[in-house]
C-alpha cells in the first residue's frame, strides 16, 4: 500500500469512526434527556431506542471492515509521532476494537437483559431492605461477569479485566498497594479526628434555601470556573451526573435540597469539574473516539479537584462567602466565615457513601473494592456479603449498619454490572492531589487568584496540560506526563493530614 | 414459502423496521432538543449527528434485504385483512421503500447541502430584505427538485410528485379544484367583512402578560384536552412545533409574547392538537412506520380543530373566560366576554401568514400554492417571483407589500426545499370542518360539554375513529372512513360564513 493510499484509508477510518462516535454521543444526549426532561411514560420506548443505538454502533464498530482498515494502517501509524492525532486515533481504536471483538453479541445482550432485571429488583430490594430479593439477580450478574472475563487473555487476577474497563492499564495489585497505604494513614487520622476536642457545628447549613436561589448561586460560582450559556446547561435531577453532546455542549445536573445548602452547590462544582474536562478536549478530536476523558479515575480527579481542593478551600470562600451571605442574609448574615468553613469540612463517619466527607469517603470505597475482589475470586459466598459489609463498616468507620438498605443495598452499581468501577472514585481523589502539587508549583499565586475570584489560570493550565489530550494517552501515560511518575498516595494523605490537622487541632 | 416461514419473515421485517423507526424517532428527539434545550455552540456537531442518523437509517431502509423481505411477504400480506396491522405495515413499508429506492443517495446528500446553504442565505436575505441574495440558492433548490421529480414515473403534472411527499395520494388538480372553490367563496366574504360597520377592538389582548402566568393558563387549558405530565411536555421555543419520542412521550412547544396574550395560548392549543393525534395512535403500532399521523394535511386538521373550532368558540370560553379573568384580573376583569370573543376572532387582512386570522389565512396559502406550481412548471422566472407575490397579495388580500422581508422572504419553506408543503395547511382547515360535522352529529351535546369544561368525549371520539389508525390508511381512505366521501370545501365555507356572518352582522 502506498503512503497516499494509506492516507486515504485513514480518512475512511476516521469517517467510519465518526459515524460510530455520533451514534454513541446521541445515546448520551438521550440518557441526559431521560434523566432530566423525559415524561415518565416515555421510558419503555426510550429503552428500546437506546438498545437500538448501542446495537447499531456495536455492529458497525465490530464489522470486519473496521479490522481491515486498522490492519492496513499499521505502517501509517508507525510513520506518525506517538502523540500525533493520527497515530493516537489508530492506536486507541485498535485497542477498543480488539476488546469489542472478544465479547460475543449474545453475551452483551444477555448482560443488558440481566442488568435491566437486576436494577429493578435492586430498587425493590432496597425499598424493602431485603437482600434476599436481590441475591438471585446478583448471582446472575456475577456469573455473566465471569463469562465476560473468560473472553479475555488470562491476567494476574480476574478482577484486572473488570478494572481495565474503567481504568485502562491499571492493575488490581497496584490499586491494592495504593489503597493499603491509604487505609494505613486514613484509619488513624479519622480516629484522631473522632477523639479531637473540637466540636464542629453544621447547624448553619440547615435552614430553608429555595431551589431557584440555590441555582442562581451555583451558576454564579461555576461561571467563574468556565460555565457559560453558549456551551453549557445546568438542570436538576434525582441522581446528579455530567453528560455532553460534544465539547461545546456540556450538560451538568445537580439536585437541590431546600433544607440543606451543601448538596446542590458542591454537587454543581463536582459535575462542573467533569464538564471542564470534556469541554477542554481539543476540538481537533471532536467526533472521534479520542474525544473524551481518558478514564473514570482521571475524570474523578477533575471533579474532586474543583469540588474539594478548590470549592472547600479558604481562598475560594474568602471570595465567595460575602456573596453567599448577601444571597442568603437570614441564614449566613451572622455566621462567621470560619464557622462556615469548618461546617463544610466536618469529618463524620456515616453509613452512606455519597453523603460521606472527604476523609471517610475513601473507606467506603476500599470496603467495596475488597468485597468486589473477593466476590469475583469466589472467596465469599454472595449470601454472606451483607454480613461482611456490616463487619467492615464497623471495623473501618466504627458505624453499625442498621439495615441492608443503608448498607449493602445502598448503591446501584452491582445491579448494573459495574464491578471494577468503585475504585476509580478514590483513585480520582489520590490523583487530584498529585496534580494539585504540580498546579501549585506552576501557578504559585493560585491562592491569591482564588481570593480575587480568578479561576481561569487554573482552568487553562488544566486544559493545556491535560484536558486537551482527550483519550490520546492511557491514564498512566497521562499521569507520567503531568507529574513525572506513577500514582502516589502521599500528596493526598499530606493534604488530608494538613487540612484536618489544622481544622481539628491534631 | 410456507405460511410459517412467512410469519417468521414478517417478524424479521417488523424488527428491521423498528430499528429504522427508532433511529428516525431519535432524530425527532434531537431536533426537539436543538430547538428547546441545546446550548448554541452545540449546533455544528448536532448537524453532523442528525446527518449520521439520517444516513444510517436510510442505508438500512434502502438495503436490498428490505426489498427481499417485502417481496417474500406478498402472499402473507394478501392473506391478511386490508386494515390489519400486518397487511398495513407491509403495504405502507413497501410504498415508502419504493419511493426511497428511487432517489439516489447522492441526490439526497446534495439536497441536504444545498438546503443547508440556502437556509443560511435566506435568513441573511430576509434580514436585509434583499431577494437577490436568495435567488441563486432558490435556483439551485428548484433545479434539485426537478432532478427529484425525474426520479419518479411521469404524473399528470410534475407538482404531483412534490405534493405526494406531504399529502400522499392527493393530486394537484384536486387541490386546485378545492382551492378555486374556496377562493371563490372567501374573497367576497373577506370583502364583506372589510365593509362591515362593526369595528372590533382588540386592545384587551394587549398589555403585560408574564410568561410564567401565561404558561400556567396554557397548561390548565390543555390539561382539559388530555395533556398530563406523565406523557407530555410544554416548552418555550422561537418557532413553535410539536414533536414526540413515542406515543406516550409528546413534546409541545410554544412562545409567549409578554405584550400579547393570544400567541402563546392559541399556539399551545394548536400544537396540542398535533400532540393528541400522535398520542392517540394505537400502542400496537409503536416502533413501526405506521406510528404517526397519515399526512401533514390530516395532522393540520387536528391542530386547527383544537385551536379554532374548539379554542375560538363561544362554548369553550363560556367555561374558560371566568378562569382567564381570575388569572389576569387587571387585564380582563372589566372586559365583557363578548368583547373578548370578538377580539380573538377579528378578521384583518395582513402581510404575514403565521399571524393571519382564520379566514384570510387561506389566501396566503392559495397564493403560495399557485406560485409553486408556476415555479415548478417553469411558467415564471424565479427573479420575477417577488413581483408576482406582491401583485397577488394586492389582488387577494388588498394589502401592499412594503418589502420582500414581509413578502416573498417571510417563510423558511422554500429554502428548506419544502415545495408542496404549503397547501397542506389549508387542506387541514377544510378537513377539520368535514370532521367537525361528523363529530357534532355523533356527539350532539358537544357545546354543552364544552361549557362544562368537558373535552374528553371529543378527544376520545377522535382517537377511536381516527388517531388510533396512525398511517394505516392514506388521507383519502381515512377521510372516506370518517366522513363517507372525498375532500369537500363546503363545510368549511359554511363554518366561516356562519361564524363571521354572525360576528360582523353580514
Amino acid at each position: 500500500m502506498t503512503f497516499l493510499n494509506m492516507a486515504f484509508t485513514f480518512l475512511d477510518l476516521k469517517s467510519h469512526l465518526s459515524t460510530i462516535h455520533d451514534l454513541n454521543k446521541v445515546s448520551w444526549v438521550l440518557n441526559w434527556d431521560q434523566r432530566t426532561m423525559m415524561p415518565a411514560k416515555g421510558a419503555p420506548v426510550r429503552a428500546e431506542q437506546l438498545a437500538t443505538l448501542q446495537r447499531v454502533a456495536h455492529e458497525k464498530f465490530t464489522a470486519d471492515e473496521t479490522g481491515r482498515m486498522l490492519e492496513d494502517l499499521r505502517a501509517y501509524e508507525a510513520s506518525q509521532p506517538y502523540d500525533s492525532d493520527e497515530a493516537s486515533l489508530i492506536r486507541v481504536a485498535r485497542q477498543d476494537y480488539d476488546k469489542a471483538r472478544r465479547v460475543p453479541s449474545d453475551l452483551v445482550a444477555e448482560m443488558r437483559r440481566a442488568t435491566s432485571l437486576a436494577s429493578t429488583a435492586w430498587a425493590e430490594a432496597r425499598k424493602k431492605s431485603d437482600f434476599a430479593l436481590f441475591l438471585p439477580h446478583l448471582e446472575k450478574v456475577v456469573e455473566l461477569k465471569h463469562r465476560y472475563i473468560e473472553c479475555f487473555d488470562k491476567t494476574d487476577t480476574p478482577y484486572d479485566v473488570l478494572l481495565d474497563d474503567y481504568e485502562p492499564g491499571m492493575k488490581t495489585a497496584e490499586v491494592k498497594a495504593v489503597f493499603d497505604e491509604l487505609k494505613q494513614d486514613l484509619v488513624p487520622l479519622i480516629a484522631a479526628i473522632a477523639n479531637s476536642k473540637r466540636e464542629i457545628d453544621t447547624a448553619c447549613l440547615r435552614g430553608h434555601f429555595p431551589a431557584d436561589q440555590q441555582r442562581a448561586f451555583c451558576i454564579k460560582v461555576i461561571e467563574h470556573f468556565g460555565f457559560n450559556a453558549d456551551s453549557w446547561r445546568l438542570d436538576p435531577t434525582v441522581h446528579p451526573f455530567a453528560s455532553n453532546s460534544c465539547t461545546s455542549d456540556i450538560r451538568l445536573t445537580t439536585r437541590y435540597h431546600e433544607d440543606d445548602f451543601a448538596t446542590g452547590l458542591f454537587g454543581s462544582m463536582h459535575e462542573c469539574g467533569h464538564g471542564l474536562y470534556e469541554n477542554g478536549v481539543s476540538p481537533a478530536l471532536e467526533r472521534t473516539p479520542l474525544c473524551r476523558g481518558t478514564s473514570l479515575g482521571i475524570h474523578e480527579s477533575q471533579s474532586r479537584l474543583w469540588e474539594n481542593l478548590v470549592g472547600r478551600s479558604r481562598p475560594f470562600w474568602k471570595f465567595f462567602y460575602p456573596q453567599l451571605q448577601a444571597a442568603f442574609p437570614a441564614q449566613f448574615g451572622n455566621v462567621a466565615a470560619e464557622t462556615f468553613y469548618a461546617a463544610i469540612n466536618k469529618v463524620q463517619p456515616s453509613l452512606i457513601r455519597v453523603e460521606a466527607d472527604e476523609a471517610t469517603y475513601n473507606l467506603h470505597i476500599i470496603l467495596r473494592f475488597e468485597l468486589e475482589q473477593e466476590i469475583i475470586a469466589g472467596q465469599i459466598a454472595l449470601k454472606d456479603v451483607p454480613e461482611a459489609w456490616n463487619a467492615r463498616m464497623k471495623a473501618y468507620l466504627g458505624v453499625d449498619v442498621p439495615n441492608d438498605a443503608q448498607g449493602v443495598l445502598q448503591d446501584i452499581h452491582w445491579s448494573s454490572g459495574l464491578f471494577g468501577y468503585f475504585p476509580t472514585y478514590s483513585l480520582g481523589n489520590i490523583v487530584s492531589c498529585q496534580i494539585w502539587e504540580k498546579v501549585q508549583a506552576a501557578l504559585p499565586n493560585l491562592s491569591e487568584q482564588f481570593e480575587r475570584g480568578e479561576f481561569m489560570p487554573l482552568r487553562e493550565w488544566l486544559r493545556d496540560h491535560m484536558h486537551c489530550h482527550g483519550r490520546k494517552f492511557t491514564p498512566p501515560e497521562l499521569l507520567h506526563r503531568l507529574v513525572g511518575g506513577p500514582i502516589n498516595v502521599k500528596p493526598y494523605v499530606q493534604y488530608l493530614q494538613g487540612k484536618y490537622g489544622e481544622l481539628y487541632g491534631l
